[in-house]
């Protein structure tokens, strides 16, 4: 059980196959949860559990998990997993390593034939990335009753025109099981991520342990200037949204750079009327704003916003802003997250503590259960585009420690 | 003669009528070229053109001739009108005034049973604003030659999926007559005209005669960034396309404000993804550059161009700009405005000199005969919205200024 690797050919073609289920031309992979490209990965998904001769279970948020049973049933479960459906677009392995790769784990300690304490379930949980329903960790976030069941099925796709529950029912995924964690006994849960930064990459290392997650502040930011012919209007007197827009965009990045321990951005702006030669009267444009410490960050979400009204009152607009979504940041279980730094300085991998960036299900999991992930390297820290990487040998090595904390945790607090 | 005024009622009406065809809820109006509402005021004018007994004209392009023929007839005639076609969506006065103005004019001298020494022609010019069907000045653009009849049938529409010249046959106003000003004998054109600017308004003045029309140049700016997830990348070293944008916004205003004489302005931004978790990879926008003065314009670019390269360089953004429309500044001729000056101070309105920050017809008639324009004024200087407005006072002062010089010309020069 020591020596014990994945089969990391297997995992290549696992990826390989789901690459090619609703792949794009530029090598990217566009998957949203509860269209016909998530129902064909499931459907693979689901033979695969079958072929490992698990019990395959779906919950009413399509959320599956594959259930391995321990010798001690009574013991709380090792759990892992991650998701299968993708950004719009987005790239091949965010979530699906984590997914695919808990899989792998699951039939390299097959082919084993190891008989764990603890049952051991790999899980596929419904829209991660809201790509197409918004919000995120839809499908964990109904499990830990963070959402409701009934307001994920309301979500209305971006285009408004379907609704995810009758969407989730469309493709055959509306399971029947309870979709609440108080239906399991978990011990513990792990995700295997993609590190989807550049820290990695950049310090050449190969695993990362994060202690937890970033604290998430979503704002929206709505200017209300005067639409006017831009030959005839003089640059004095213009209530221009547009240059009020640009000044308050620098004052996001001006703000984090100079508060420093977090990331602010400003990812999305929309402007009317958006012609040539009309000055701009209306922009909506969002900011978002991540740190550990989440008074940190309001401070300089207070910082911006009373900057924000200044340069409004200075150029004749409007504003109006409000708080669209706020995580708090995320303390992963201190046991799990030493167990990853210890599977992989065993296999002589070696690893980093660090931060995680980016929301997950596990932020989600964690919320009920003690939980860790294990992050390796994006290639130049991209994700969240097609050319998101990673190379295999990486995947291989991830999963390798992530087999190790499950046979590890399997056998602990008997 | 002396004494003739228009009917200050009859144009109101008139203008009434107009509005109610692709009339918007907030009391704009949303009538662009070659839609159904253009034909359904295309179908109006001609109709009040028959009812003056006018021969009514139409060319390849649209464009609408009312010809009442003079005394003399081998001497030019005086042309005056506007367009009919709005922007999407537009006001109730800019073009229609001229254009239904020149109709009251002709009511007017009609009504007074004058005979007048030229041709007086009323002509609505087709697709002045572009708003369905770019670029603008398409209907004059031909007449005058700058641009060619094949090209502008060819033109489609902003999302791509109709062709204009079919449009026009489609409502029945692709017409026979060659459109090209060498089958006319013109002696000189006017057109009245909102300002579309706050001159006239803050100087509470009624009648504006513009010198001119500034010069304009169309630029645009593609910038290219690193799409990432926004939490897992540091502060330092994003390529943030949105970021960039934002400084060369600012670039554009500043330059306009320190260099003086010309507004500059950026009306158009896409942003790519255009997701509040994704750093922006990839942004297009448009800069609107006017003056008197066509050098001054060209520096002011050559100046923000350079800063854009610098703050492109420093955020890690690949940049490509391109001159999308450049049109020199256009001088109305000399006895035209003045006879406009002229004609207000014997009505006891009263004038001033100004110049034309907007681009209209005038722009190309002037080219290829001699041309002025009067200008009343915009509330708050206001135009290009719904919220475009001027006062039937206003609009009845102005057409009795175009009447008047109508008169006037059609004296002179025998």
């Amino acid at each position: 059980m020591e020596d014990l690797r994945v089969d990391a050919d297997r995992l290549r073609a696992s990826i390989e196959v789901s690459s090619a289920i609703g792949g794009t031309e530029n090598n990217g992979v566009q998957r949203c949860a509860a269209t016909d490209e998530d129902k064909r990965m499931r459907d693979v998904f689901a033979e695969w559990v079958r072929e490992l001769g698990c019990e395959l279970r779906i919950d009413e948020m399509g959320n599956m998990f594959a259930i391995r049973p321990g010798r001690n049933r009574r013991l709380g479960a090792v759990m892992a997993g991650s998701h299968l459906d993708t950004q719009k677009p987005g790239g091949r392995f965010d979530g699906i390593l984590g997914a695919l790769g808990a899989l792998e784990a699951m039939r390299s300690i097959n082919d084993a034939d190891i008989e764990l304490e603890r049952d051991f379930i790999v899980v596929n949980w419904t829209n991660e990335e809201g790509g197409w329903f918004p919000p995120a960790c839809m499908g964990s976030g109904v499990w830990t009753g963070s959402i409701s069941k009934e307001w994920a099925y309301e979500r209305k796709d971006r285009d408004g025109k379907t609704v995810f529950g009758e969407e989730l029912a469309r493709i055959g995924y509306k399971g029947s099981f309870p979709c609440d964690h108080r239906k399991w006994n978990i011990e513990a849960a792990y995700e295997l991520h993609i590190e989807q930064g550049p820290i990695l990459w950049n310090m050449k290392q190969r695993i990362g342990a994060p202690k937890g997650i970033l604290c998430l502040h979503w704002y929206d930011v709505h200017l209300e200037g005067t639409a006017n012919q831009v030959g005839p209007t003089p640059m004095e007197g213009r209530n221009d949204a547009l240059l009020a827009f640009s000044e308050m965009c620098q004052t996001v990045n001006k703000t984090a750079h100079q508060m420093g321990n977090m990331v602010a951005t400003v990812g999305e702006v929309q402007n009317y009327p958006n012609s040539r030669n009309i000055i701009p009267c209306r922009v909506h444009f969002t900011v978002d704003i991540r740190s550990w410490d989440d008074k940190h960050a309001l401070q300089a979400w207070e910082l911006m916003r009373r900057e924000f009204e200044i340069i409004a009152k200075r150029l004749g607009c409007r504003i109006r802003s409000e708080e669209f979504w706020k995580v708090e940041h995320a303390t992963f279980d201190q046991e799990l997250v030493d167990l990853v730094l210890e599977s992989a300085r065993e296999l002589g991998i070696g690893g980093r503590r660090m931060v995680s960036g980016a929301g997950h299900d596990m932020s989600e999991i964690n919320k009920v259960t003690r939980g860790a992930m294990i992050f390796v390297p994006s290639i130049e820290g991209r994700s969240h585009v097609e050319a998101e990487n990673t190379s295999w040998d990486d995947c291989a090595r991830g999963t390798d420690v992530l087999l190790r904390c499950i046979l590890k945790m399997s056998q602990r607090g008997r």
